[in-house]
């Protein structure tokens, strides 16, 4: 039976943990009728609270977001936040994540009854991931929850998408890992307000070091973040819980300077805006898909730009005179 | 008089730069009717050949473009070539360009018979620059121009845009300005295949030195490309004659590669299908943006949206249904 959604948002206002993970459900689905149920309802949340901080962490597989994720969680509820995870990474699918039933990743955080794990959603609908995500941010907040942690993987443009949903972000490193595995590509350090270098304990000092110096010589080649700031560079040993207390002072530090200036406010006013015009974007590439036909109109004029039998604006048009004729008014 | 198109192209293969011109105000027109031209026109230019190298060349105000520009282009002439130059600059329509008539860019270069010089459009029309550029190319192409410089600055997007339509690119940056002076923005030097330093000649040093070396602190920390390369870093003094050989040497070498591993040619064929995309969500938002009252519509939300009165998806799904409802089917 389909879910009510008027009981599971009473449920998950009254911090009702299975009924959260229900509605982030139904906001995945991709069922017109489940769609359209989840726009009403997420309407009828209310706006955001300025004292919920939205924080990315991103870094390749094997940095160690979980661990430093568990650690930072968990330092946090110990000052009296409540704290969500949403992982978009898809990778993370394959180390078994589950909803509280995770014994490999989290593992002391998911058992505290102030915090709410949510994996990512299946790796097939990567392409969809940002816009559920931003949803589920907001039924998290709803739930009472006031740090989210958007954990993603740094492999290109899903940085940029969640960088369109968080008010700040941290980049974890690896120290004396080789030039390409930095995990340093496309935009990832330029969306960051911090650089984490993480399992520092056992490492030799040296190249410790040395991975500092040259984060340093990097984030000169940075674009200023719209807030002015460049990314500075810190040392944690999540395991080990060294530099767990200064990381979160750090970022908290940045986030109430942000709010005092109206930052905050003025940057999530910004991304609802490019929220609405992403929307109205994929809205329109539904529109176009569901013409009869077009998947093979696709298909077909790929084929003749690509062996450049047909120029790309002659096929472009090609495409949108199919919509124009026989395009689908979806109800 | 409108032109006629069918004489503008023979004219254009003839090697006339004055029906050259023409042609390229033609597919830069807004009208519907020069649209629909246009479109047929390039349709018949038939594929490009792959002795012809797009290079595009990127940098800050000030770091020396079109005098690079002019030495690079006059020394590819003697090499054989027949040069075009592009220009995605908005700024450069300050400076005074205009089809060979400009006495203070690219001077030497604008009096070959070998160069086609066009300057920007003007700066107005900035959000379809990379349109008409990448149609510009094709016909400087069909005019027998066998190396197209497209000239842009260095500020954001556009560079990705170039990226998208050249075979390689260039990063032009001068030595000794301060971190935020090197012109190092995001994404652009993530697109380039050479970074240059310019006006060396009367540079003292231990400066040079500095920043030569800062920039190979930065390279390790930049996605390699998709040839698999890191940028290198030259030097010159284009007013001085120094380097632009070993640059040309150094351009041609890599184009020389790419064309024999069929890089060339599998670059453009994914260009040009993205390209179509491009086109296609273009022509999206045009249909959509042509549904009466959309303006009014569009303003209407985004300001209920920025201030939290609506939800972002709310509106949007608004925004569709009007188009879906008194959406206008372009002829």
């Amino acid at each position: 039976m389909d879910p009510d959604p008027t009981e599971l948002l009473a449920a998950l206002r009254a911090g009702d943990r299975v009924a959260l993970a229900k509605t982030i459900t139904l906001i995945e689905s991709t069922r017109p009728t489940d769609r359209a149920l989840a726009i009403d309802l997420l309407d009828h949340l209310g706006p955001a609270q300025d004292t919920v901080m939205r924080l990315g962490i991103t870094g390749i597989p094997g940095v160690g977001k979980s661990t430093l994720i568990d650690a930072l969680g968990r330092h946090a509820i110990e000052q009296g936040r409540r704290v969500a995870v949403l992982a978009t990474d898809p990778s993370s699918q394959r180390s078994g994540g589950s909803i509280l039933g995770d014994k490999t990743r989290m593992d002391a955080l998911s058992r505290s009854e102030h915090a709410f794990i949510r994996p990512s959603p299946n790796s097939g609908m990567l392409g969809g991931v940002a816009r559920r995500t931003r949803e589920a941010i907001q039924l998290c907040e709803a739930a009472g929850y006031d740090l989210i942690l958007v954990e993603t993987v740094g492999v290109g443009q899903s940085e940029a998408d969640v960088d369109g949903m968080t008010d700040l972000n941290l980049l974890l490193t690896i120290a004396g890992a080789g030039d390409d595995l930095q995990g340093i590509k496309r935009g990832i350090m330029e969306s960051a307000d911090a650089i984490v270098v993480t399992k520092t304990q056992h490492l030799d000092a040296k190249m410790l070091t040395a991975t500092v110096q040259a984060l340093h010589h990097a984030i000169p080649f940075l674009p200023v973040r719209d807030s002015g700031r460049r990314p500075v560079v810190l040392r944690t040993d999540a395991l080990a819980g060294i530099g767990i207390a200064e990381l979160w002072s750090h970022v908290h530090g940045l986030f109430e300077q942000d709010l005092a200036s109206g930052r905050v406010r003025v940057r999530r006013m910004e991304q609802q805006v490019g929220w609405m015009k992403q929307a109205i974007a994929e809205g329109l590439q539904r529109l176009l898909n569901a013409t009869p036909g077009m998947d093979q109109t696709l298909a077909d004029l790929t084929e003749q730009v690509r062996t450049g039998r047909m120029g790309a604006l002659k096929a472009a048009e090609a495409v949108l005179e199919a919509f124009r004729t026989d395009g689908a008014r979806l109800p």
